[in-house]
């Protein structure tokens, strides 16, 4: 059954995977944009319990050193231990949705990275959310990042920026490092109410997101950089795989319950380092990327 | 109190950190001389609770890219997770340990790890293990390391070389991967029966894990390699952080407790790489290792 909203979109689960697929393109095409060399290369994959998804990478490019533009649309039977974290007493689910995750070559260009969702198992709902994970803290760049993150959730009386980005720097926490993976953005989940509206902000999101992160790139591909610079970037990188490995429920979770690994892992950047312990220099701009992780969330715009 | 066993090898707490301090030295000497031009590095950390540690490491050597050598010995009142896993009603636990891990820098030369420990808490036990991840298995010396473990079993009644071998097997399995994270060696835990016999087995297997891998790098330290086999070797190592962030039931359960990051995590390769899918020539020895890492268990020694 299609349901529309007041405004006309239809919202149904085809026509949702239809705008996450048309998504996917059009990130793809700005991301390799961004580059100029490289372009992304598609995997089709079937999952054995029902659906699949296609999968782009772009890998080695003079800009972007890995992109990954993932989409699926599965369903079938709740496995055992998802049932536990959908409390809901249904026997099937259904769930499509876009992630996306860019590591720049760069290390003054930040890491990207944002998913939607669309899931219904006895009830429907949407979730999502965009971060950026800089290995040098730009302040213009955060507060860029933030203000298009802020704009989009104050066109929709449905969307709550102080909260989402409160749980996104919750989320976005590496207790053992007692870090914060970079300077966040938004997180939602779980937006089970007046799902027109929601389709509706859903969409607008997607929309924003390369205007969120693309000037940001534009901005620093060509920041000369040299070896102290990609050294700490890859130990920042470190960090990122710190974080999906051990702390990441939607990683665990895939890797645990049998997911398809090369998505699932897709998203660790392509090379990291790791010291024990991290040497910065005072008054170093690594010293002062690592003081702003380390303290209390920054509110990056008003 | 001090126990000693029929052979007068005393096992008070003291004798058995002491033992542990030596073994470490012992084997921070033997890598420093694999390596033969850097050496490592010591520092002393104390556990709030109660106790703390030594940490050993050397790292940016000729030979030896990374090597950690850590001793600690803490106490304390038993945390609410541990008490769950060991199923004691004993508020006040003690453990004592030595781990060991080398990460050497050519690709054909195989990390290495070892831990030893010993645990009281109500009861009181022994454990450890020691195994090896090649880049690329030489059946040489995959035979050679277990060789020397199974003989060391050999020599005690209370080992048991083909059950713990199969142990270790299964322990370092990466289900998401299908693939073993190397060649394997033994692993044991929870002695809890005739202490001083195991303890003497302890000793011995200690005492023998230089030879088990000494040699091992002395043969491989010096072949030649290119930018493939670096490669090659990064991307293992990405499966080894995997392994060791998402499986690893010491590290996990460190890092949701609280434990000493820089320690736990000291086992980490330097630098790794990943790449999806991997891609490997037919009928190469990067292909030759993977097939034996998903096959199902080798033999390496009668």
């Amino acid at each position: 059954m299609t349901t529309t909203d007041d405004r006309g979109a239809p919202r149904s689960r085809p026509d949702i995977e239809q705008w996450y697929r048309d998504l996917q393109q059009r990130f793809c095409g700005a991301i390799a944009g961004l580059d100029g060399s490289a372009s992304f290369v598609s995997e089709r994959w079937d999952r054995p319990g029902g659906g699949g998804g296609i999968s782009m990478q772009l890998t080695g490019g003079k800009v972007i050193e890995r992109g990954s533009v993932n989409f699926s649309a599965v369903w079938g039977e709740v496995p055992e231990r998802m049932s536990e974290s959908l409390a809901s007493e249904s026997p099937e689910f259904y769930a499509t949705g876009l992630s996306v995750i860019v590591h720049p070559l760069n290390p003054y260009a930040p890491t990207f990275h944002a998913n939607l969702r669309f899931f219904s198992a006895g009830r429907e709902w949407f979730g999502g959310g965009a971060d950026l994970t800089p290995s040098y803290i730009y302040e213009d760049d955060a507060r860029h990042f933030h203000g298009v993150l802020r704009d989009v959730c104050h066109r929709h009386p449905i969307a709550d920026y102080p909260t989402w980005k409160g749980q996104c720097d919750e989320y976005f926490w590496l207790p053992h490092r007692q870090e914060a993976r970079g300077v966040g953005g938004v997180f939602f989940d779980h937006l089970v109410d007046d799902l027109d509206a929601v389709w509706l902000f859903q969409r607008d999101f997607g929309d924003s997101l390369i205007e969120a992160y693309a000037p940001i790139v534009e901005t620093r591909k060509n920041q000369p950089y040299g070896k102290k610079e990609r050294h700490w970037q890859m130990v920042r990188r470190g960090r990122y795989v710190e974080f999906n490995l051990v702390w990441d429920r939607g990683t665990r979770f895939g890797l645990e319950t049998g997911g398809r690994t090369e998505s699932i892992l897709g998203s660790l950047p392509p090379i990291a380092r790791w010291e024990e312990p991290v040497k910065v220099e005072s008054g170093s701009n690594e010293e002062k990327t690592l003081n702003f992780l380390r303290s209390a969330p920054t509110e990056w715009v008003e």
